[in-house]
């Protein structure tokens, strides 16, 4: 009997009604003739609500014991979607992610999926069983405790059972509809994407796509496991995600050079000024800024000044990782020799994707152009094999990426087709 | 180093400010030259409210999953007391019952512990920790399925634990001062009892006294764990329960007869009306109530009239069962042929307890003297060799325990010591 996996997010699965509603989803996937395995998220704000109980109790929460209460929420969900189905008559059971053998490294609250030994599941399936594994956990290989995967984790957890149990495919639903070309909350004329290749997928979700996380896509790309992006709320199909080769392109789509357009608002940019011009001063930042574990995105550093052997290094990231790194480069000032810190979080970023501009070299020129005749000033520029991305002010950030989507054709024909998700 | 185990109710551990306290007087345990392992239940009305959410979702929640749900809560406490400890400075880990090494039976709901592996207690008390336990949870043997252990579960997991940890000792920590000579919500001049038997404890719990379930006791009493019965709000000793070798009577106590009174008001009798004095009508009876679950506590039969050849058995039972107990007995109506039902829940029953009955043949007349002194009719009467039970009108439950307490010479000297417990 083929196998598939589902994953439902929390907003899937917020209350009882709720996870009626999944259940009987659930029961259509396995009526259909497939041996099916959940893998489910808590319920709602459950993590936040079990995250301030235990800052109540202590304000640095040891993170084994954090990883032992925060896992509780996806253990309930998946025991009482289980109850539900059993209400349709169907028989389930459900697995922590310890039980379903989702083993890790033993790094609390950011742990790696090693490997999985799915025999329980493996033979839950074959005595006829739906299986539901509670997401975003698993134990750690060597000391046994309980771990949490870090954010996105659940999305990950499916596709590496998905793998581990040679499913045909791994269905990840939330409430939105797929991936479009573009947000369509920005760009009305976006459009849903059929079928998109996991190197294009892995660069949106690094760009600023927030529907599927970086890790999952990782996971699926490696061990070939097709993707289905699609709502809860509707039978629509939604998006697949696969191998290149596999990928169909629509009807007229098949001279397109670009796939979709990403943004993202939640960077800050940095700039160290007056950096002298030897050898290893910039190692010396980037070392540094590694060793607090900050997430360095895009980096530019301008030829150096003849006039006083200095040069200036910008570097954009995640917003929330800028106080850590204001105060680890305050700390190499001197050994550095860095003349001063600039700091702006009013920027954005815009990335065009897709596969097609590899043998196009012309891509780059109508991007810029796309900018410049909207008015858009170009801050930073990084590229990938198959991505550009430029830095923007914020407030340009809509109006560059509704114009690169414009020139690339991906507008919708006629009129706009209108966002379907359900805003969440 | 000696070992101790404590185990913390829910009404400890109710909110954030409960479990820093709980965490300071286990650091106090651990600091007074021990080895600390704390078994802990889940917070205040946590166990309800994950129950209300199951039947949210289904009206009869599956036994299997509603122990994966339920389980849940003991495992949040015990993560949030290892953070509060880790706080104050202290090593801890918190494990669930099934990392704790609490194997089972498969009764999903009421299951019974077979056995204790505490290889993974031992090396982290070992390395130096205090270890938490999710209360009230074990792993199944054969199923590998989380397990629930039913009702005064935690407690019975402290004593098991500390019979496999080779324990000095088991504390109990709950919200009343330890055991009393009845209780002082009726009777103001009772005396908190220093030290009892198990057997006299396992009669109290049987007949009426809350604060120790049967089984723990039956547990301690199998393994010889001295188990000590004291409240967390203060650091007052409280009742030691033990073998009765050990027990060391208070001064002027040697002489008495009884230990206690003990009382039950959640029964109600049910009397099977002319069944026919034949052999196995009785047995046909109470085999059925069996089948369906139902305990029967104090059971009387008539002598048989001799005009009708017919004979009246009465038992009592737990008032909750009432309504399966007669559903069944209705259905065995005619095999049996007995003629009616009566049903009463307005009975309370008394008991005098106490080792020292054993070699005093009066004590009989004496209780049953006290009763007819306060006017208290006599319904139904239960002896073991350290107890006698009466069943009388509710109403007059209250006057019969007292009146028994003043026979026995259990009331205290002077003035009644007040109850010291929180009232919840």
């Amino acid at each position: 009997m083929p196998r598939i996996v589902q994953k439902y997010g929390g907003s899937s699965v917020e209350d009882a009604d709720a996870i009626k509603r999944v259940a009987r989803r659930v029961l259509a996937a396995k009526q259909g003739g497939n041996d099916v395995v959940v893998v489910i998220s808590a319920m709602g704000d459950t993590t936040d609500e079990l995250m301030d109980l235990a800052l109540q109790v202590s304000p640095m929460p040891k993170a084994r014991e954090l990883d032992m209460l925060l896992t509780t929420g996806e253990r309930q969900s998946a025991a009482l979607l289980a109850m539900a189905l059993a209400d349709l008559g169907a028989d389930a059971r459900s697995y922590t992610g310890s039980q379903a053998g989702v083993i890790t490294t033993a790094k609390h609250g950011d742990a790696r999926i090693i490997d999985i030994t799915p025999g329980r599941i493996e033979s839950a399936l074959d005595d006829g069983n739906i299986v539901i594994v509670a997401g975003f956990q698993g134990v750690a290989q060597d000391t046994k405790d309980v771990t949490t995967l870090g954010r996105g984790a659940s999305d990950t957890t499916a596709v590496a059972l998905a793998a581990a149990l040679s499913a045909e495919y791994c269905e990840i639903y939330s409430d939105v509809d797929g991936i479009f070309t573009a947000d369509p909350r920005i760009v009305p004329a976006a459009r849903q994407i059929p079928e998109i290749s996991y190197e294009e997928m892995l660069e949106m979700a690094a760009n600023g796509a927030k529907i599927l996380h970086l890790r999952c896509v990782e996971y699926a790309r490696r061990e070939h496991v097709p993707v289905h992006v699609r709502s809860s709320f509707t039978d629509k199909p939604g998006t697949w995600v696969k191998d290149l080769k596999d990928v169909k392109k629509g009807p007229g789509m098949e001279q397109a050079l670009i796939t979709g357009i990403a943004h993202e608002r939640g960077e800050a940019k940095i700039t160290v000024v007056g950096v002298p011009d030897q050898v290893g001063r910039a190692a010396a930042i980037f070392t540094a800024l590694g060793a607090a574990d900050i997430n360095i995105d895009v980096i530019v550093q301008n030829v150096s000044r003849v006039d006083t052997s200095r040069t200036d290094i910008s570097f954009t990231l995640p917003s929330g990782d800028s106080r850590s790194a204001i105060a680890t480069l305050k700390g190499i000032q001197d050994s550095v020799g860095f003349q001063e810190l600039l700091y702006d979080d009013q920027i954005g970023k815009v990335s065009v994707i897709g596969v097609g501009m590899r043998s196009h070299p012309g891509v780059t020129a109508k991007f810029f152009q796309a900018l410049a005749d909207a008015g858009v000033n170009i801050g930073m520029i990084s590229t990938s094999e198959i991505r550009i991305s430029v830095v923007v002010d914020q407030d340009d950030l809509d109006k560059a990426v509704r114009a690169a989507h414009t020139a690339f054709g991906l507008d919708a024909d006629g009129e706009a087709v209108v966002y379907a998700g359900t805003g969440r």
